[in-house]
């Protein structure tokens, strides 16, 4: 009954094809073993090898050995090829400055990718049930969580970790170790939240199943499982949308106002996610609250707001799009200062930007071909050296309708606060000349009384 | 602040619009004085006029009674009209065989509606809080759902019935009667499943605060606000691809199987519950299960297949559709019987069609030009009077390969079940001659030796 059971989740979700080399988690507990025992009798239908893995945590002393004593036995008597590692773990945690219950995965992970190179093998099992999977959620369910997190426990992640005893419930896994007396220990290697699993399991679960429904774990994972198709339709919708709105930079992610503006909320939730996802490699410590913040941007009252977010990422409201990016590329300003000669030319590194330099009568320049990446200026105004330099705090400039700090100008102009630093500023001893190709001081103006001009030209190369 | 907190309710749901005349529903408990007390401050800031509605149960006797004079004074108080109604709601449940929790909630409604009519009102608000819903989301979990079940308690619910005080916890309801003296009748009015509700309340929920999340309640409501977003979206998705591959008639649905199956398995199982609901008004008693069943149609090898779903609806895989029909419907097998003049017309107003008979000598006949409408018989073969009639148990027709049972030739034909009735059969006293125009009989062809045809026409009107 089991078996076919196994079985038919094996097929459901597409969990192990034929020739499949897969590596078993094996603790030596009830589910571990059954789940051994099944993929045994499984190995000629589906052309499959099966090997074993066991980490000895080196937290239960003389219990441990005799565990690995058991698994070495167990499995050579099915013939299979097992692998024992003895690893201690709390002096690990401690060292690396994890949790028991973290140190403890990571390093049970470790050792399964090991073999599982070791043997060639392209999958892991692990011996998750349906008791777990009911109590997973449960306790998602009181901490909080979404439709992602009611998905629980899944069949299949990244392809290559299975879960093929996950729609089993742990009495029938008791039950089969009984028939076939396989004899399994007493699984203490459960280090994951002792405390709240074992509560729920023992406590919470019991009560429920007394006072409300004696199916309460079957209506969970069904309600699992149900939300699994919703969440995944989801996902996929998302996806697509993201590829339509999204334009990716290696740490930065631009978000196309005007397609964003048209999703339904639920995927431009998701659509932000990504986004994050996309610069930090997950959404960790990114909460609703702060996508909800992000979601405020697309109000056109913000253009030009900034708001912060967890992990140095931020979002900027630029006029068409909202910009996710890391922070600290922002924050590294660039600084840069070149003399600049009156005739000739210089390389900006820092921008790719090549200025020209040529002095004229006012004659001459009146006959030349201008265009918008050159500025002429009275030369005679201009006073001592000239520089061009990045921004400065406090820089201001002479304009027609009088001076103005370069920070307001900004602002004025809508360029975006990281490219500020981008603009070319420059000056004499007396002041600003022109600020980029942007906006030129009154005070070094062409007019009736000029002679000679400084023409200088922008080239990005 | 829960004042405020209200407003914000009122405004992100949109449940209050100016202008609006509503109808609470008045209990006498701390939630709806609260919400009274709540809406009756509001009355000029959103330009409403409000109604209490009260219904005396006639279960507590002369608690009921105080619960209603208070009612009238607390209203009187406030400026506020108040409806009161007695009605022996256990008697009435009695009469109608309903639960005391059904029959109240019927009751109750219909007292809203009848004095929203009287006042000219337009909405419906009820007391319902936080602490209600984290409670119905528990319970529902605990049963069994789906994502439509995890929205738990709406806002608002067919554009007039309102919650606004959805988002406050109980105990705060509390603070605020204290505070504005308001002095809350014991609530003893909340006849539904109090059991349940009352172990819900009083033992899960502090059992889950004292040991996993203080603040589970908050958690568990934000979860469900949280996949409000995600399953409107997924509804939203649904009618749009409903209305493109369903073709609606009035007691059926007909789904085109071509353009239904390149839908998402999470689209597919709300289209067909949206083809239920056209039908039946709602799809109660119709479980996930019988949905998967409805699916499993999509396959091929299904053709022809029936499958028997609950409340007489059937689902039948025709070649290109689903059809989703009430099964009355098919079961009302349409009987009829006439006789047929050789020479003449006879109407069979079951099937809206005329038949038209003709003899004549055989180079007439063949001098004709036939469509496809028309079938001519060897009239020397016809023995006694000739009948048209629906089909019996265990027709049989003579054709080239030898006898056949009608219901195998209707299944050959691929003619659907519901249809079959529709078919004339036309008979004289020896056998059939035809089944409408599909097949002819071979003891009656027109041959090297005929004389004189029996021609036969079947028109449509």
């Amino acid at each position: 009954m089991i078996f076919e059971k196994v079985l038919s989740t094996i097929n459901k979700y597409n969990l192990i094809e034929n020739g499949d080399k897969i590596v078993l988690g094996l603790s030596g507990g009830p589910d571990s073993v059954c789940l051994l025992h099944i993929l045994y009798r499984l190995k000629e239908k589906l052309d499959i090898e099966v090997y074993a893995a066991h980490l000895n945590h080196q937290i239960r002393g003389i219990e441990a050995q005799k565990d690995a004593l058991y698994i070495t036995q167990l499995c050579e008597n099915l013939g299979v090829t097992s692998f024992v590692k003895s690893i201690d773990v709390p002096k690990y945690c401690k060292e690396n400055g994890l949790s028991v219950e973290e140190g403890a995965r990571k390093l049970r992970y470790e050792m399964f990718e090991e073999i599982k190179q070791k043997t060639k093998s392209n999958k892991i099992a692990i011996g998750h049930n349906l008791n777990d999977q009911a109590e997973t959620i449960l306790m998602r369910i009181m901490r909080g969580t979404g439709l992602q997190g009611l998905r629980g426990i899944e069949y299949i992640r990244d392809n290559n970790i299975i879960r093929p005893i996950l729609d089993i419930d742990r009495k029938d896994i008791e039950a089969y170790c009984e028939e076939y007396e396989l004899n399994p220990r007493i699984d203490h290697t459960n280090l994951e939240t002792i405390y709240t699993r074992n509560k729920i399991r023992l406590e919470l679960i019991p009560y429920m199943k007394d006072n409300f429904n004696p199916n309460v774990i079957e209506s969970i994972v069904r309600m699992s499982n149900s939300l699994k198709t919703d969440s995944d339709y989801i996902q996929e919708e998302s996806e697509i949308k993201f590829k339509e709105v999204s334009n990716l930079q290696e740490d930065a992610c631009e978000i196309d106002i005007q397609k964003y503006s048209k999703l339904h909320d639920a995927i431009k939730v998701r659509v932000l996610r990504k986004g994050i996802k996309h610069i930090l490699g997950d959404t960790n410590f990114v909460d609703q609250k702060h996508i909800e913040d992000i979601m405020q941007l697309e109000d056109n009252k913000k253009i030009d707001k900034m708001i912060t977010l967890p992990r140095g990422i931020f979002a900027y409201r630029r006029k068409n799009t909202i910009l996710l990016i890391n922070k600290e590329i922002v924050n590294e300003t660039i600084e840069f200062c070149y003399n600049l000669p009156s005739n000739g030319f210089i390389k900006v590194k820092e921008l790719n930007l090549v200025l020209e330099t040529q002095t004229m009568n006012i004659d001459r320049y009146k006959s030349m071909k201008l265009d918008k990446k050159s500025k002429g200026f009275d030369f005679d105004k201009v006073k001592g050296g000239i520089v061009v330099r990045s921004r400065k705090e406090g820089d201001k400039i002479k304009l027609s309708a009088g001076s103005k700090k370069i920070k307001d100008l900004f602002i004025d102009l809508k360029i975006p606060r990281e490219e500020r630093c981008n603009v070319p500023i420059i000056v004499d001893e007396q002041g600003i000349l022109c600020v980029g190709d942007y906006k030129n001081s009154e005070n070094y103006k062409i007019d009736n009384s000029t002679k000679e001009v400084l023409k200088i030209t922008f080239k990005k190369i």
